[in-house]
């Protein structure tokens, strides 16, 4: 029993420490495991399976809007990746390097792949000729590295899966919609599948991505009031072009450059599922991510028929499209229902022997503990009801937390005692200069998390220096 | 017009040489591209969907039978690697290796994986401690790296895609089981699904993977009568346990080594299907694999109704569950049908002017180029029909090639002009010793292929040495 246990100890309090919270959820849901490999990770059964459905339900998305997938090699040239200045000085000094292949040293380094823009342009630089070979619309599904110094679980590790999108339109127009297309699916599926609200936005140039002309993102709020930059979608507009000379033949016969996006998801959302909606059991999954939906728990299961009405119901559910798993291990109910809630199962149906002779179940949601008696016909669809409502509340309750925690600030007197005191986001107006960006992460710890789609008018002046606003920005400490 | 014409054009023959064939038909069929990274290959969507229908399909099968995915880093620190003698021996010599992160010099090389066994061994000598730790069923999906001098698309580049799965067993009875069944799970997925027939065996000592106490194999003949390894399935008994110190409590309470097994499939699956289903007209995709099952293609596109008929075909085709496509580019139908012939779209379904007056189309298979006219409210069914039959002519008409070029010998001069003049299999009895097996490469350009599950009796002595023979031995030339 030493294991089971361990995995239904205490962990530490979110309120105490929401680091170490974390760290014991990602390891006591069994979600990852630390390796040998510094800065890597193992993620394990329960982790990969969110990662899955996360990819199911974007791969799918995808397809509606015409991605096509691919698979690009994993090496970049060194002469390749130097092909596009402002590319190359962001990501040059965090690559991993290969020098020898097998017993010989190679004429030429190549880097493991950061992202794959480079090789993306090297092969649409052969690929398209004409007008006809437009749109290129690829993505592939891949892991990259970045030599990071400090590393945290699904939040930022020297290797980490993802998916790239790489685009290239004929006109500077199509690239830009092509952008925010992408942007709006990230947004839609966070909100609708991990039930995580998001601000959309602009990137300022400091915090852009390297070579883009223009980065925006879906910012979301952490339960200890910090922000994660959940998804980006840049249009390059033709910088990469003209340094790759991607061009094509137009329908007016003139040789013109194409014009390129490229938009990324992580595993880190795995992280934001668990710093929105974990709480002091555990993991919280939202029903329509969890790979196991409903955990149905036997007590008592040496009793006559209880085991077997549970597999009865196991076997309901799963036929009416719930993913369904039976605890029938050899453990008391006490430590299955612990297990259930640290692994974040959205619902869980106890069944004892006075249960069976009454008709009945109880059916227990992950997020509120609301326990509901229910008669064994109408299981599958009381249970399909509460995990959608379910979905629903987790949706509005980390959007309530979210606007709680989501401030205004006129002077610059209050901006840094918000910055200080108030976990959360802070919105403010900006002149546009870097020097006002630089001065506030200097001062205050924060950094301009994106100018939202949704601008409002607060103030006329700068937050930082009382010269004329330019922007409304969203700032806040990030991961 | 340029590009789609240099699709169309007549292809090599494969009478005349293969191996131009091979390369043709990837190229023109859009499957792949080469790079700037020598050895590398970029999978086009063409290929990718390929590879995504052959991960679904395998996936599932490996759901049903237990096994859960994880991911695990792609680099194996140098010291890890060199646990387990013979496995470093067989992959030190062609392995990548990285010797700085950012820009700093490493203190311990990493090598990025040429396969897992080893990081694996590290993951479960951590989680495994108790007999309810067991069994592990793991298996990840991603590429690796291996230093290849000469390099082929899909049949040998330096990275490439592929599943390994890896377990660890309470017993070396589990562990051979499970060897056995995921080695089945291979083969009845080649012929189900890739219409591709396979000899079951095992692999000699010499040809067994560096580490495995056995190997078995899955051995395919390819059009040209030479073999491909298809799949492999190999048991480790407990050495890599006591190199990495994999140890349980068992149920009597005393500490036991685990037992472990890994088996992999990987993208050179997409080069069978071209080796042996192609023909001088392109690829010829078997249904169950075929990202686009039937392709409608318009005659006479702007003549009343022809489109509005063609587009209602392909949406009542999909709707009824075929993956179909309709061409209604700006090209000749002649284009059209050269275009998806090459692709290998097993069926396409022809609609002109008149066809659309007599209420039917023409429904045409890909394979024998057989035409049916079909009235319209019988076309669902028969596409079905077609795709089913069609999907079970190809698997048998492999088969007759396979077996028409299996060859049997049992005096070395008759293997020895087999060798020479009859490219397929030759079946033939040996000692045992890998003198014999080298001299048989040595003299003939052979290599034992496996030591089928189906022994027959061919003769009393070894083919080579006339020694007391053994084993009956598949032996031919391989990719």
């Amino acid at each position: 029993m030493a294991k089971e246990k361990k995995l239904v100890e205490s962990i530490t309090s979110m309120e105490e420490d929401f680091a170490q919270w974390y760290t014991d959820v990602v390891k006591k849901a069994e979600l990852i495991d630390y390796t040998s490999v510094k800065g890597c990770m193992v993620i394990k059964p329960a982790g990969y399976a969110i990662w899955e459905n996360i990819q199911h339900e974007l791969d799918r998305r995808f397809k509606e809007v015409g991605v096509q997938n691919v698979y690009l090699p994993m090496f970049i040239p060194e002469s390749l990746l130097q092909k596009e200045k402002d590319h190359v000085e962001g990501f040059a000094p965090e690559v991993a390097w290969v020098t020898h292949g097998g017993l010989e040293e190679l004429q030429e380094r190549l880097c493991v792949r950061p992202t794959s823009e480079t090789l993306f342009c090297d092969f649409y630089a052969n690929d398209i000729h004409s007008y006809r070979d437009l749109p290129k619309v690829y993505n592939q599904w891949c892991s990259v590295v970045r030599w990071e110094k400090t590393t945290r679980p699904f939040l930022r590790s020297r290797e980490f899966l993802w998916q790239e999108g790489h685009t290239a339109h004929a006109t500077a127009k199509e690239a830009e919609e092509r952008t925010i297309q992408m942007l709006n699916v990230y947004a839609d599926f966070c909100e609708e599948v991990l039930a995580i609200p998001v601000i959309k936005g602009r990137k300022t140039d400091k915090e852009k991505f390297a070579g883009a002309e223009a980065t925006y993102t879906i910012e979301s709020l952490m339960h200890d009031g910090k922000a994660l930059q959940s998804g980006t979608s840049h249009n390059f507009g033709d910088g990469f072009a003209k340094a790759f000379n991607i061009q094509f033949t137009d329908k007016d016969n003139t040789l013109k450059y194409v014009h390129q996006t490229s938009w990324g998801m992580t595993t880190r959302m795995i992280g934001a599922i668990i710093m929105v909606h974990g709480d002091n059991s555990g993991l919280v999954l939202p029903p329509r991510i969890a790979p196991t939906q409903v955990m149905v728990i036997p007590i008592q299961q040496k009793k006559e028929g209880v085991l077997e009405r549970a597999a009865a119901i196991r076997d309901e559910l799963t036929a009416s499209g719930l993913r369904t798993r039976m605890d029938d291990a050899d453990k008391s109910p006490g430590w299955k229902f612990a297990e259930q809630e640290m692994r974040g199962i959205p619902v869980r149906i106890e069944l004892g022997p006075k249960d069976l002779e009454a008709g009945h179940a109880v059916v227990v949601r992950r997020d509120t503990r609301e326990k509901q008696v229910v008669a064994f016909e109408e299981l599958a669809d009381t249970v399909k009801k509460t995990l959608e409502t379910m979905q629903k509340d987790m949706l509005e309750r980390a959007r309530a937390h979210r606007d709680a925690h989501t401030y205004t600030a006129v002077t610059k007197e209050e901006f840094k005692d918000m910055a200080e005191h108030k976990p959360g986001f802070i919105k403010a107006m900006w002149c546009g200069s870097q020097e006002c960006e630089d001065a506030l992460k200097e001062e205050c710890g924060v950094t301009s998390r994106c100018m939202p789609f949704d601008q409002e008018h607060i103030s006329d002046t700068c937050i930082c220096c009382g010269k004329p606003a330019k922007k409304m920005v969203y700032w806040g400490k990030a991961y």
